[in-house]
């Protein structure tokens, strides 16, 4: 086990986040400060879907003629979906997957919904528990059997172009939500090989792990026209023909959570986004023999005050032990800013923030009509920074390379990223995945005067290799 | 099928709320319109839980030894279980069970998580999706092979006074819930044959539905020390003995929200209360040739000011077809409160106000300062009022009978609930159930001067008899 690896188990169960001493395998218990945070992370989410994509709850089993009606699709899932065979003490007259995504439970009642092109486009979404049987190594979050928190949307279309317009309006969508979690990432093609089965082409988000190695963290999928042919979803244009729509559909997983919980981390626990932590602000009382009832007096009504003037999740932290003890405790579950109040400190009018992100900590003036204002700027600062340092880290680990053994050499000694031109043929795409012992993630941008690092061919890619989860 | 059955049938497809065309029996799709109503009904219970309960997830899937551990237990399900037999193409060392309910999945943690009598009481519950193989006629939201909303919530207790409190406290929370949905109903006890399955006693809420059939729509279980024995739930105490803890559960499924529709829905459709439907408000703009423009804008700035001030989820309904149709549709889905503005409307400061529920059109003045407070008291009234009507339905059909030929005359004719005198044995109970072809609900009251109305000894309770779901 590396010692990110390490690192991370400790503090998904020190910190309360996941359960892993579930009796099967892969399987999980969301903790509840693990719930919040995955609670607070899909509210983020969903009030950017919502603007123009509705929310709905497809059944999680899918009938076996259903899900083996497209070929390409079930060839890529056969090895790794669960089956139902049996109701009671009854066999099933037919088996019952367990959905390992829901192409093939959405789009039979797709074929039903789709009339008239004036029903279109339709976008909606879901966020449901999906399965897949595993045979690797099980890591909770990041590669489990019961995905907890899958987000699928799927959207229908009247047009290639507007198949096209949606791919980049998700990619916007995605980079925007990671952007707000201070997650930083990259964009790439995936390689023919490594597109999602049934889809034209699979738009990838990486990001990168502490031990070097990175991890995919949504995919937005062009399906042109597959899946419509195969549950036959037409439309009536305005002049009366029967088409074929065309569709697109994009995921993200608990794998976002693994995300924030890993690059933000450090030695001392979590460090968790202030949008996205269970609270946002933790009042910790210093209280001697005298004077106890003014400082909390005092803490209780600045907790009222952050609550109600910023709507913000404010933990009075009033128990009786050490006041070392709650620090350690608060910094390990990552809560972004810490607030110290002590008699002295409110007859000086000052107290004490400290920031999780920096560790810093100040003495600031306190203001009754001001102190709601300095701690949503403290908030907004400590949401930048993270960002910031989290982007940095991943630029610092993204390196052009020139030649094969240059890029064996940096992915060996920094990890990170490797991006180098490539012809875009798999046969020589293969080839150097082997040579350099790694995955390529992807095509990233065209590059019109490149040379192919193996075949010496003319390229026309910047491509992205990694060690990858 | 009944005229109910035939009008919740086709409003659920009609307001679409449910589809109830995915090929597999018993198992739905929620569409937008009711999800949106299943979340926000989601958030009242959620609001109420959060105050001292923790939100978690378990695992769907139940290890078959595991679920097999409580004997009583798996006897009441072994007959609806879903198996779960084959990953990929292997057949499973052990069997899985998709969950018909949690105790199993959560008491192994439990006897993890407790240690000592400081952990104590722990309140936890998760909403999620549970599967039963019912073999009886599936009904959407009713009866169903998916319960997609199943809210089980699990408590920990270290003494058998505790378990009582908390029973108490779990009614209080279901009241209240139920209170602010206008949602009618009986508590009762169940009897002994009726009880959940490892229960000391079962508590169970019931409504009723306009074919004069009650519907169990909530049960608080007080389980005592059978599950904390079984899957050796343990806590010292502060003396340092070892003890086995004492537990309750409470449940709640996507009853609730066929009991919103079946209950305040009428000939014109959906009647939903303002805090769970889709929409609070729905602004429909009268336009005439001239002066459309005026009418828009003064919409959209109302629009924003009820949103804005009253947080309220407000609908502008701008589209380019007949009102008459907009008010159809509105009504149809059950929308509380429709305002319609026009020109001269404007002009005279007066806008038209529609209520769903009394289907009362007024027209009132308008005036900037004060159109948030009277849109607020509006939606407060029409709550009240669904809620005074749903209760004086219920009340109006439950009656008190002597004799068992009554029972039947009331049950045959005006359907409903009966209440009577019954000496609380079981196989006098028993004969009741068959002599008026009816289900004994459970015990609502003592009544220390009664006289059983079956066998004629001296009865200590007050029971409610129905035709039941």
């Amino acid at each position: 086990m590396s010692e990110f690896s390490e690192w991370f188990h400790n503090i998904l169960e020190e910190a309360e986040i996941i359960d892993t001493r579930y009796p099967v395998k892969g399987m999980h218990v969301w903790l509840p400060q693990g719930f919040k945070i995955r609670k607070h992370t899909l509210e983020i989410l969903k009030t950017i879907l919502d603007k123009d994509h509705e929310e709905v709850m497809f059944p999680l089993l899918i009938p076996e003629d259903e899900l083996a009606k497209e070929a390409i699709h079930v060839k890529g899932f056969e090895e790794e979906v669960y089956w139902v065979t049996h109701g009671g003490l009854t066999e099933l007259n037919k088996k019952l997957a367990l959905r390992p995504t829901s192409e093939t439970a959405m789009y039979p009642m797709f074929s039903l919904w789709v009339r008239n092109h004036s029903d279109l486009p339709m976008r909606y979404y879901q966020v449901v528990n999906t399965f897949r049987y595993e045979t690797k190594h099980t890591r909770p979050l990041i590669r489990v059997r019961e995905i907890t928190t899958f987000k699928e949307a799927h959207t229908v279309h009247s047009s290639a172009e507007e198949t096209e317009e949606q791919v980049k309006e998700a990619l916007r969508i995605y980079r925007q939500f990671f952007d707000s979690l201070g997650i930083p990432y990259t964009v790439s093609k995936r390689p023919e090989w490594d597109k999602f089965p049934g889809a034209l082409y699979t738009m990838a988000f990486d990001t990168l792990l502490p031990d070097g190695k990175t991890l995919q963290i949504g995919t937005v999928h062009n399906l042109g026209q597959t899946f419509a042919k195969t549950f036959d979803i037409t439309y009536e244009t305005a002049e009366g023909n029967h088409e074929y729509v065309y569709q697109t559909c994009y995921g993200l997983s608990d794998r976002v959570i693994a995300s924030l919980i890993g690059i933000h981390g450090d030695d001392s626990g979590l460090c968790l986004p202030p949008d996205v932590a269970p609270y946002h602000v933790v009042i910790v009382p210093i209280i001697f023999k005298k004077g106890g009832e003014v400082v909390i007096d005092f803490c209780k009504k600045l907790q009222e005050k952050l609550e109600s003037e910023l709507n913000l999740r404010v933990y009075f932290d009033d128990r009786d032990i050490r006041a070392g003890k709650k620090y350690y405790e608060w910094e390990m579950r990552g809560i972004p800013l810490r607030l110290e109040v002590g008699p002295r400190d409110i007859e000086n009018h000052k107290i004490v923030t400290f920031r999780r992100e920096s560790k810093e900590k100040e003495i600031i003036d306190y203001d009754d009509t001001t102190i709601s204002k300095t701690v949503n700027n403290l908030l907004d600062n400590i949401s930048t920074k993270m960002r910031e340092k989290a982007w940095k880290s991943l630029e610092d680990h993204v390196h052009h390379v020139e030649t094969l053994e240059e890029a064996s050499t940096t992915i060996s000694e920094d990890g990170g990223i490797v991006t180098f031109d490539w012809c875009g043929d798999q046969e020589c795409g293969k080839e150097i995945e082997e040579k350099v012992n790694v995955d390529i993630l992807g095509v990233q941008a065209d590059d019109e005067n490149g040379i192919c690092i193996n075949c010496g061919k003319k390229s026309k890619h910047i491509t992205l290799i990694a060690k990858t989860y």
